[in-house]
Parts: C-alpha cells; sequence; structure tokens
C-alpha cells in the first residue's frame, strides 16, 4: 500500500490486513505502557487545512504511541494565508523529509493530487465531499467486532446498515459506502430527498426516505452530523423538521431491533440528528469508534510506513 | 492520589510527599540531561478551554521530562467550538486512550465533573473562580524553600503571608489560602472591600483593606494578577487607584521586613499591581515560582501515573 | 558559539564548522530512520511572535531528529496578549528550565536583547528587518553543494550573485548579504532605487536597478519574497511594475548563463517576484533550500547545544 486516499482504492485483502492489524493496536491501546518502537525515527506530518481535534489528535496520538515524530501545521498561521499555493505548500513540506503527509483539506481530490507531486505517503484525513477512508475503516473495525469479533470480514455477510443524514455533502457517507458493500454489507440511505446527491442511482444502494420504515430491519445505525452552517441554504429542512423526519430520537431507538448498533463520527449535535437517549443507548458504540480510530490509524501508519527500509 | 481537583482534597501527606518529590524533580530540572523514563508510555493531554501559555508550557514540559506523550488540544479549533458539550468532548478525549486530562475551564467545578464521566486521572488546571492547585503547590513550594529548605512543613508555622488583590474572582487565591492553612501558615487578605467574596467569613482568614498596615508584619507577600477586562465593572477601583491603594509600589517594598518574599503567579501587570523595585526585587521569587511549576507538575504526574499498573 | 543572533557574528571557522556538520546531518534526513541521540534530554522552545510555519516546522523537525523536546509557542494565545513584556515572557520561558531559545520578532534586535536577560542559547529565527542567519547559512549551504560539494568554502571565490526585491525590508537579504562577503562571493543588490536602504553604500556591495543587465553574469540569482501588505505604500511599484522590473520572468530565466541557480526564501509569490518558468527551472533550489534548512538547523542545535556539560 503506497498511499491511503480512498476506501474504493483498497482490495478486500488490504481492508482484512488493516483491521487485523487494528486488532493489535487495540490491545495495545488497553495497556498501561502504550509505545511500540515500530516508527522510530519516521515522521508524520499532520497537514490540516481545514480544524479537526478529534481527526488530528487521534492521528497524534497513534504517531507517537508508534514512536513516530509528529509535526502538527494548521492552516491557520501557516503559509497559505500568505497566498502559497497547495502545492508549494506540500512540496515544502515533504522537502523537509517527512515520511507521511496526513492531509485534511476543503477541496474533493487534494490528496490525491497531491501524491503526484511528492514522494512521501500520503493520508487522507477527509477531503471536501469526498471520502474519509480512516473513518470507513474505523467504522467497520468498530461494526466488525460488535456483529461477531472473530468472523472476520464475514461479520458483515447479509448485514443492513443504514446511514441517515445529509449524503450529499458526507465524505463519511461516501467511504462508508464504498467499504460496506466492500465486506458484503447492505448500505441503506436514508435522507429528505434534497440530500441526495444527483448521482445516486450509480451507488448501488437501497435509498430512502422514511427512517421509520427503514429502523426495524437494520443491525446497524449510522447517524450523519448535521453541519449547521448548511441549513440556512433553502435545500436543507428547519432543525425542527430534520429532528422529526430524521432525527434518531428516543421513540426510533425504541424501534430498533435488539442489539442494533448505533454509530456518529462526531462531534454530536445532541437534540438535532441524534438524541442522548441514542447516544448514550447501551447500544451505542459511538465511544468505541473514538477508540478504534487510533487503533486504526496505528494500523494504517504501519502499514504504510513500518516496512524495512521500504521509503 | 486519584486525581487533583483541589488543594482541599490534600491530606497534609498528600503536600508533603507531592513537594518532596518535587525536591527532587527540581534537582533533575538542573542537570544538562532533563529526562526521566518514569512516564514512558502515559499519555498526557493538555485539554486548555481558555488560553494559558505559561500553565500549558510548564505540564507540556512537565511531562516530556517524564517521557510521557502529551498532546495539547486548545478549545480554539476544536469540536467544541461546533457545539460539542464539555461531556462529550471529555469523553471523545479519554475514549482515545489517555491516561490523564490536565483540564482548564472558565466554568467552576468542570474538572471534578469530569471525573464522574471518565476514568483517566484529571488535574485541574485552573477552574473559574474556583481552584488552581498545582500553582498553590508551587507556590508552597517556592516559599518552603525560601523559609528553610530542609525544615519541611514546618517551614510555615508561624508565617504570615498577605495576599492581595481581586480574592473574589481568584482561583490562585482560593487554592493558596486553603493550602497555606493547612501548612500551618496564617494568610491574610488584602483587598478593597468590592473584591472580597461575600462569604469571605467562613474562610477563616484574616482580613484588611489595608495593605499599608498589613505590609510591615508578613512573611510573604503574593500579589494577584489585575485582570484588566474585569476593570470595567463599577465595582473594581480604576487602574490609577488600584495602583494606590493595593499596588506593591516602591514605598511598600521599602516597607517590607528584611527577607520578606515577594510573589506572583505572571502574567505581570508591571506598573499595576505591582511594581519593577518590587518584581525585580532581591527577595522576589517570581521566577522561582515558574521553575517550581515544572518541579511541582512533574511530581504531581508522577504521583498520579507513575505507579507500577496502577491504571 | 554561544548564541545564533548575526550571521555578522559568525567567524569563517564557524561557518564552516557549521557546513560541515550539516552535510552530515543532510544524510541522516536521507536515511529511512532519522534519529540521532544527541540532544536527548536537551529542551528546544520555539517562541514565535510571528506566524512562520516553514522556519517553526524546520526547527522542530530538526530539534526531534536530535531526540530533544521541542516546545511550540506562539504569541498568539500567549501572555503577550495579556500585556506582558518581552522581557517577562522571556523570563518565563527561560526559567522553566528551557536549553535554548529560538525567537522570532518583529523587532529587530529583539534576539540580542534576549541573551542579556537568559542563560539560555538564543538563536535568532527572523527579527524584524535586521538578520535571519539560519535563511543565510542554509542558502549558502545549498549554492555550496550547487557549486561543487567538496571544494569547501573556496566554492565561493569569484562567484557573483545576485540579490533581488524589497532590500530595505528583508533580513534575509541582510544576512546573506553578510554570510556571502564571508565566504568570498559578491553580492549584487538589484532592487528598484525605493526599495534600497538608505545606508547601502557603506555595505560595500554592487547595486543595480536592471536586472536585465545583471542577470547575464551571475552564478545565482535570490529572489526575495514580495510582503503584499508593504505594497500599499508609496515607495513601492505596484504588482504590475514590479514584475516587469524585478520579477524572474520566462524571459529573464532564459537569459541565465547555463547552470546559474535560482533561490528563493519562500513562501513564494509566483507570477509576482518569481514566474512558473523560474520556480519549476531545472536549476531551481528552492527545495533543496527548504531541506537544507533542517539540516542546517540541526547543526546550528547541536553547535550550540551537543557539548558534554555545556550548559
Amino acid at each position: 500500500m503506497r498511499h491511503l486516499l480512498s476506501a474504493a482504492d483498497l482490495s478486500l485483502t488490504d481492508v482484512g490486513s488493516i483491521l487485523d492489524l487494528a486488532e493489535e493496536m487495540a490491545d495495545v491501546q488497553h495497556r498501561s505502557i502504550k509505545k511500540l518502537p515500530a516508527l522510530r525515527g519516521r515522521t508524520v506530518v499532520n497537514l490540516f487545512f481545514e480544524d479537526s481535534t478529534r481527526t488530528r489528535s487521534s492521528f497524534e496520538i497513534a504517531g507517537k504511541w508508534l514512536s513516530a515524530d509528529v509535526i502538527n501545521i494548521s492552516a491557520k498561521g501557516s503559509s497559505v494565508s500568505k497566498g502559497e499555493s497547495l502545492r508549494d505548500t506540500v512540496l515544502t513540506v515533504a522537502a523537509m523529509g517527512v515520511d507521511a503527509l496526513v492531509i485534511r483539506h476543503a477541496a474533493s481530490g487534494a490528496p490525491q493530487q497531491v501524491t503526484g507531486w511528492i514522494d512521501a505517503q500520503v493520508i487522507n484525513a477527509g477531503d471536501g465531499m469526498h471520502e474519509h477512508p480512516t473513518q470507513a475503516l474505523l467504522d467497520s473495525f468498530t461494526l466488525r467486532k460488535h456483529f461477531g469479533a472473530d468472523s472476520g470480514v464475514d461479520a458483515f455477510a447479509g448485514r443492513r446498515i443504514a446511514i441517515v443524514g445529509d449524503i450529499t455533502h458526507s465524505r463519511v457517507a461516501r467511504s462508508n459506502v464504498i467499504l460496506l458493500k466492500k465486506l458484503g454489507a447492505t448500505p441503506i440511505l436514508v435522507a429528505p430527498p434534497t440530500l441526495l446527491p444527483s448521482g445516486v442511482d450509480s451507488w448501488g444502494c437501497e435509498v430512502s426516505h422514511d427512517l421509520d420504515q427503514v429502523i426495524t430491519g437494520v443491525d446497524a445505525v449510522m447517524m450523519l452530523r448535521v453541519q449547521r452552517e448548511r441549513m440556512s441554504g433553502g435545500y436543507f429542512p428547519t432543525p425542527r423538521e430534520y429532528t422529526v423526519g430524521y432525527g434518531l430520537t428516543r421513540d426510533r431507538v425504541a424501534a430498533l431491533k435488539p442489539g442494533t448498533a448505533i454509530c456518529h463520527p462526531g462531534p454530536m449535535n445532541r437534540g438535532l440528528e441524534i438524541s442522548a437517549d441514542a447516544a448514550d443507548a447501551a447500544n451505542s458504540l459511538i465511544l468505541d469508534q473514538v477508540a478504534a480510530g487510533v487503533a486504526v490509524r496505528m494500523s494504517v501508519l504501519y502499514h504504510l510506513l513500518g516496512g524495512e527500509g521500504e521509503s
């Protein structure tokens, strides 16, 4: 594996290999001494053109537990604000001698472009409305464990998983659809018509506008975060309408089959797309997802940088 | 010791143990190679909802010298600004697998609340108008050394220590009053009537509005920082009135008994609550306080995280 | 060497020693495991009163590859914004026990002043319109390699190097003039009359207002970054006039002697002071400069902190 740009690039073997190593990393995570020498002398740069404390911290901890040097660069206060192009910024960072670049950028496809410019390994930590592959991997890691830890990828066979919310703008949805289908699960997109992308037919997914109907027959519900700043646009329901139509309310939690997993990538808008009853339910995996994030990112960093003399 | 939330929670034995180990840490601090392996593989997160370069850096250095991994998260650019609750933010950070959370927050009691939500150890690095226990510990460390390094807690017996300024809003004052009384010293609160909290009688402290009268009979003066943003409120004197009534001016420095310690938690408003003559006096311990900050925080981190298999 | 404040302070032996060690550090930089134990237990603080992602990251990586602890403090969110003086800020940081302070400050001479206040070693990472010595060192490192890697300082004998742009406000120009002359090269200042400092005669440099004339007879052109915020002042040409008169356009690249080095300290304003043709030319050394930055800063940190029991 050379880069991690998209869930679409991953073979089923890649996914299995990443998730299996992540299991081992999760064991490290639960030790009191969390430190492996694997990436000693390797340098990882978190280059974030959009804020994300959660994803940045997760990669930073993952890198440090593997003994890598981790450098954080945020676009605020960076050369970017001095008018430098993405290409020049990235060439500069790479020229310093870094081994991996973890990039978050508002433009879909930015990390892919970057791989054409530099030799360092590139990890997409979220690009525009395109993909967020480590999020999908950590979601699959979490669900695989929930569905049956030792059953490997078969854990997903026949599983129906609702993805609920603003599908159009969600890189989390896009990456999860790709990965879940690859693993044999059946994703069901649940959204108001105005929040479904125009080309959604080509995704090969079931689509529904009726959360109440879907919810009784799924093995997991993945709630998407509502970006409040988008709510002003005409195509978006009001917050109240949204909650009524697509929020995971107390009543909907009660309607779930026993054992249905509840997921959310965070940060949550409690009371909007997810109720406190849902977020804090016994079958809520939301904090498991956070924990999985570190383990999966350790695994990804190790896959990209861990080989002897690979880079 | 499970957490460090308040000076009030500390037994005299705890305090002695923290200050004694801090002595050893101060020795490390003066070596050219400042590094102990004690907390290798442990992860400390500085979670700061209010800016404080000084306290954050002090904890960061303390953690790194003990070989811990230290992650800085500031509320700016964090999920907090995306509307996430304190509880969700803290649960998220904890779920990543961190061992200790150093929290600064504008709300009194926030760190205490946090301990109810997570398993990680919590250190209060300043909460609203409540407490700032590591500041009080470093102040006591500094004064203990000044009063007589080898005399232990008896160093404080009979010592009179003036705490001067905006007592109402000062977590530094609150933590120091508690700790100094515990150690056997006599704190004297010196402030204009409008800057004393309504329940001050229950603190069991001498109170004065006359700095000139107090100053000739104390072993130490602790000046509090004036928060300029509070000066607009009607209950606060003007800057000039403040300096005349409660500033540690050149004349007041001259009136001190020889050897009276001068302390300030920083950052100083020179010319307002403290004159250059006071700040730079031979018996000013202000930079000793800063140095003690690192040693005391190393000691606190070690006390919380250093035990074999404790967490 | 006690501090690195100015290229003017460096003897030819110092320069040779820094550049030679930087060669060894550049070898480390090209290994897959980039880590030397040299500065383990030493603490370097990046104290930046002006933003500079590039310089800050370069020092941070250099420090970490030498196993030092590196602490970043930016003036935003620091005590500085609370009205603390430079002296108090620096005394505070030093009192924590740091070994070296890397300072960037808008005031010329600030790092020099700082050395009078503290014991820690001080590195000037850019002060106002004064100097930026590590930039000059990395430029010389890059050019020395380009002119002939093994020829040592003689690489510069007889070399003519154009420095083009806003000489008045450029600390990069100032440091380079000093260092290049020391190494035996001939710097030629090329600028509109309004962007030359009044005392430029005393610099002992050739001066020209005609880039086209100069460009055909030099071994290197160093383009200076245009600070767009200065362009509003009356003495500055318009962007278009600037490009026509002093930009390294495609035509001017074509007019260079074969092998003439093209340098720029970054971040570049492509299309203003430098064309894409120039920036991406085969003899552009701009990314070599970035790489050299880390190697040279490793060398400088080692020179200042690496000695046994030196501090």
